[in-house]
């Protein structure tokens, strides 16, 4: 039996919905069973509803073979990520899926990935739409959470003396890509295995971003999601202001940390690689023991790595203090 | 000069952002100008917000060398088509583009079309996502309004003994998509024109919907977008009811009138050729009077097509009282 006949194709649209979406949306009453024209989502007194939505094209941001669990997984993530770089609640998600080639297999691994995200985050499918392209599986997901406006993370609150903070460490998911495309032979398996996971299942800093907002420990913050030299870029145009960064701060990975002294040359992926999700914000200098002790409460290590200044203009320091030049500087879509 | 070279590509994504989406959100507060992570949607005291997610892909759901605008228009209008369905205020949307070979002054076009209709519904972008595809044009809109739950219309709510009613007229668009396709030769210039531009531009009933649901003359509808059988079924499957229509009773716009006589082989996309993008709804029939006073009211012709009934079946009845036979039950993207 050949491939082509092996493969069970996808049901009808109304058949898919019930029998792999209409349960990821079981947890939430405002989704109606995905039954209706459109969800209803309710929204806590005195918040706002935070929306976020981000397209992701097989061959473009993820390779086409990677596990569907993980691709759905990732999709989701990279939106979480974002309501968490608002310091928002996440509550459901909206999936417009125009699917290629995929059969039932696949289909139910990707659902899989989908439940098992919702578990951990706490959210359901709300809605969506389910097509079919001649072209690259292609995801388009809308994220929404809540949030109190006042309290919402935002990218212009930067003032010049803040200290500039990031969550977890940097340069894990460029260096995995790489790993997967065959650039790094010498690293352990070990190391491989730790950078490729950072690679295809980020982490969003969802519960450290919620308490960093309604703690009122910073007004400022992003996700990293285009790189640190690029994201901290957004952060000082729209605050209009500037910053410096100091590569000795940047918080490494034992795995990057291990790989990057034998390829220099890859150093410009721990400030320019991007997909690091991690958080990143600036808060006064005096916040600095609560902000890394609410990091010791959850887990997740906090590094300082620099300050907001006058001006307009990011610059990473190296040891000897001259300022690191990078080769490129984020990720560009066109 | 040759195409290739006159072709402006496409600016990096946040002189996209910039230039073409960023005057798109200038209404909408809570978009924060496109240039936070996520929007913040304020919803009224007593309303839920409204989701609704659709996916068109080029060369299924439209023609990849239609107009820009009139594919951005469309786009935008299926989703206000199903906000429309449940009763809802349209607020705004977001757009997950996903550009294949479109150049800049591409871009231009579209983006005046979604202005043009942004000014007809009162409605802003709020935020979104533009990658690169090497497939084809891929267009995710997320639409959000608001609805005070108690009002919306549901598809669950049909009851026997209700009266079916449909706004405007149904199979003019799949009829304009046979005339693009060259099904039709002996239509008239006008007439073809006037199809044409059902299938390019179709009317969400926003207006009449939210009326409708706002003074409780029903609490059951949806829009006709997969064929008026298709779409009763769901709202007979939904609300455990069977439902009979006549046939003679459908209405039909002059320039469908005339060319089904010669071609009654077309027939079948009045009631099964979707994308008409109506209101279909159930009301109990004392409201009749009502019903159609709003219609006249507003402008937009109302007509009772038929009756909720006992049972699950949905039948169209013919003039001598036999079942209509439909070729298909209305369109499915796999």
């Amino acid at each position: 039996v050949g491939r082509a006949e092996a493969e069970t194709p996808l049901p009808p649209e109304f058949d898919l919905i019930a029998r792999y979406f209409a349960p990821l949306a079981a947890g939430a009453p405002g989704a109606l069973g995905l039954l209706d024209d459109a969800a209803l989502v309710d929204v806590s007194p005195g918040h706002r509803l935070a929306v976020t939505a981000d397209a992701l094209v097989a061959g473009v941001h993820f390779f086409a073979d990677d596990p569907p669990d993980l691709i759905a997984r990732k999709a989701l993530r990279v939106n979480l990520s974002d309501l968490a770089a608002m310091g928002a609640r996440p509550i459901g998600y909206f999936l417009a899926a125009a699917f290629a080639d995929q059969d039932e297999a696949w289909l139910a691994s990707f659902v899989s990935g989908l439940a098992a995200d919702q578990a951990t985050f706490g959210i359901a499918l709300m809605g969506g739409d389910t097509v079919a392209t001649p072209g690259p599986l292609t995801l388009a997901i809308t994220a929404v959470g809540e949030v109190e406006p006042a309290r919402a993370l935002r990218r212009n609150a930067a003032k010049a003396g803040d200290a500039v903070f990031v969550t977890g460490t940097l340069g894990d998911s460029a260096l995995g890509l790489a790993a997967l495309r065959g650039a790094l032979p010498d690293l352990s398996e070990a190391d491989r295995r730790y950078l490729v996971q950072r690679y295809h299942l980020p982490e969003p800093r969802v519960d450290f971003a919620r308490a960093l907002a309604e703690e009122g420990l910073a007004a400022c913050g992003m996700d990293v999601s285009d790189g640190l030299a690029a994201d901290l870029g957004h952060i000082c145009e729209t605050s209009r202001v500037g910053a410096r960064v100091e590569w000795a701060r940047l918080p490494l990975s034992p795995a990057a940390a291990g790989a990057l002294p034998a390829r220099p040359d890859l150093r410009d992926l721990v400030v320019a690689g991007g997909e690091d999700f991690e958080l990143l914000f600036a808060a006064p200098p005096a916040r600095e023991g609560a902000i890394l002790g609410l990091g010791a409460r959850l887990g997740l290590p906090v590094c300082r790595i620099g300050a907001v200044v006058a001006g307009r203009a990011v610059e990473v320091i190296d040891a000897d203090g001259s300022i690191v030049r990078l080769a490129s500087s984020g990720y560009r879509h066109f």
